[in-house]
């Protein structure tokens, strides 16, 4: 690397830091950060927080007034070219007569991929593209996944014992894991634009699926951060295919948004869940159940959903994972021993001979309290996609 | 640390490094290395290679000749005080001149602790004890188990799936895990007094039980450790309570001795296994099956065992951890998931309630090829006596 790549480099890594403020709350757009700098020194930066509000680029731009004439430009993500609530930013970019632009990734949306930087070149600007371009994909799995595969990047996220169980024979499972990695399972939620569980999981547990915020404070987010996270509740999806989830379902109580996804197209049946305050989504069966790639399909287009939180039973997960619709696996697993007995991790049904055994790639293991944290991903469906 | 203590601890090191040279040798003695320093200088070094050879000291002391004068000793453990086949090297240290000793760590049995120590002292010796103490002993986890509780060291060695899953419903099981993890699955073995198995585990995987030497070398042992590692087998102890074991067992056909533990007290029936080369161990029995605790002392008293390798299925290990017998785990953790039809990891009958579980200290988790090794010990039974 020389003089001027690790400069480069430099500016693009705070530009990175930058967009990961908005990890919580930029939903259902990216997490974007741009630095603009003149002769060495940063003259404006900014990232984008919140759909509606200024994108990364605009923001710097402001912050750097005039001075961004001649400025090199630092972004994680293309600047887009369409003219959305906040305008086009490579137009912005030209107009503030920034002289070079280095982007970390292209638009991963195939239909305008590419049209940024065009705008961006034809105007006279040196445009750079790819550097840091691994960190900058590892910010926005969900929303690239969206745009690229019209499926959101499901990760699935279990608590177990060391011998791969999930809860006691009688259900009993409060808590397998310690506080801290319980805080990170906030965190995951709270970066997630949805969490979806299997109605047995939710009834038995009396699950919420919210995020609450003094947990996101004790898990290290500072006061003003959880509550941005915190204030709009990602959505809750509950797979429950014969509409067995009752209407007093402590979640149904809580703030956000409740989506029921059943095969039970009887308005009668559906009134009382209605009623509690929770939205029903019919969907097609698959095996007498419901049909998991359709209800991926349906949280993309209907609720541009980016990074979706599966936190279930064994039953949803191993469907989920047989489906190749499982992206990542993050297994909290516990210092301990709970038999043979106990309730096994996932159900992976006609998975008889070694040879069939679901192989995964571990990207990482770290101590998390007296836990540990194994982030994973499935060998097969590198994008997911399977039909 | 001021320059005293650094320098006597560099050649601790030392001698700790050398003492690991008989890590798969000296069964059933411990694991001992030396160093002579004389004026800042090393003037002899040595180590225990195999039982009925000297001991590091002698072997140190034969190496510095008449420059043991006046110089100092570092010892992984305290020198022997009795007449065993080599003479007490506490009274060789003395008849050498040796003006200083360095110990690690005491004599962990405790009918001789200490009377090393004090012939040194007697004789004029400055002596210290206590240098890198946790070092050595995790040198000789076995052998100082064995003297200072009558019980061996049991490793409980699995190979199981990201899920807690040891082989599939039909048994099919080879291979889980990678050629790294085999390596040192066959490293813990050679290191091991013996090795226990059960009858079902044997019997369906048709297990040798043994050492295998290109296996070593595979594992990273130079072709002379290797030869020495593999030239005595380990002694294979299979619990068969009823006598199931086949004389056609392939393990008997393998050099080194077959132990059989059993309740069945019969000479006729025994007579086959006998005929096939077995020894077999009557045993009482405790709920209907071979009183384990029994078969543990037996190992001590009989095989002077002090590192024990359990390798086998779910039953035996799940009652030899509930029986408090297990001191440290091996888990060897392949990236894979083979669901909840599988093969659990461990039987804990009794286990119902979470106030039950088998709770765990990590000490490490590692990768070792495309796996990962995690090593544990029970929380409970520290000492692992349980009567």
């Amino acid at each position: 690397m020389n003089r001027t790549d690790a400069t480069d480099a430099r500016w693009m890594a705070r530009a990175l830091e930058l967009a990961r403020r908005g990890l919580y709350t930029t939903h259902p757009n990216p997490r974007v950060g741009c630095v603009l700098v003149h002769d060495g020194r940063m003259v404006g930066e900014g990232w984008h927080e919140r759909a509606g509000e200024p994108h990364a680029e605009v923001n710097a731009l402001r912050a750097a007034g005039e001075q961004a004439r001649g400025a090199t430009a630092y972004v994680t993500l293309e600047p887009c070219s369409h003219q959305g609530r906040t305008g086009p930013c490579a137009r912005a970019l030209v107009e503030a007569g920034v002289a070079r632009v280095v982007v970390a990734m292209r638009d991963p949306n195939p239909a305008v991929s590419g049209r940024g930087l065009r705008i961006l070149e034809q105007a006279g600007i040196t445009v750079e593209c790819g550097l840091m371009a691994e960190e900058a994909t590892a910010l926005n799995p969900g929303f690239i996944k969206r745009m690229a595969h019209s499926l959101p990047f499901v990760r699935l996220k279990m608590a177990m014992s060391l011998d791969g169980r999930t809860a006691m024979a009688s259900g009993e499972s409060q808590w397998i894991t310690g506080a801290a990695a319980r805080g990170w399972g906030q965190r995951l939620r709270a970066q997630s634009s949805a969490i979806l569980s299997g109605v047995d999981a939710v009834s038995m547990d009396g699950s919420r699926l919210t995020v609450r915020q003094p947990a996101l404070i004790e898990a290290g987010l500072s006061e003003e951060a959880a509550r941005a996270a915190a204030h709009d509740q990602l959505l809750r999806v509950v797979v429950d295919s014969t509409l067995r989830l009752s209407p007093q379902a402590p979640m149904l109580a809580e703030p956000g948004r409740t989506l029921v996804a059943t095969l039970v197209d009887d308005p009668g049946r559906q009134a009382p869940l209605r009623e509690a305050g929770a939205e029903l989504i019919v969907l097609p069966a698959r095996e007498g159940r419901v049909d998991l790639m359709a209800l991926m399909r349906q949280l993309v287009e209907q609720e541009a959903c980016n990074e979706l939180l599966l936190e279930s039973g064994p039953g949803l997960a191993g469907a989920m994972l047989a489906a190749g619709l499982v992206d990542e696996l993050k297994l909290f697993m516990a210092p301990t021993l709970l038999g043979s007995d106990a309730r096994g991790l996932l159900n992976l049904p006609g998975l008889e001979r070694m040879d069939q055994q679901q192989t995964l790639v571990i990207d990482d293991i770290r101590a998390v309290g007296d836990d540990w944290c194994i982030t994973a991903r499935p060998c097969r469906a590198a994008t997911g996609a399977v039909n």
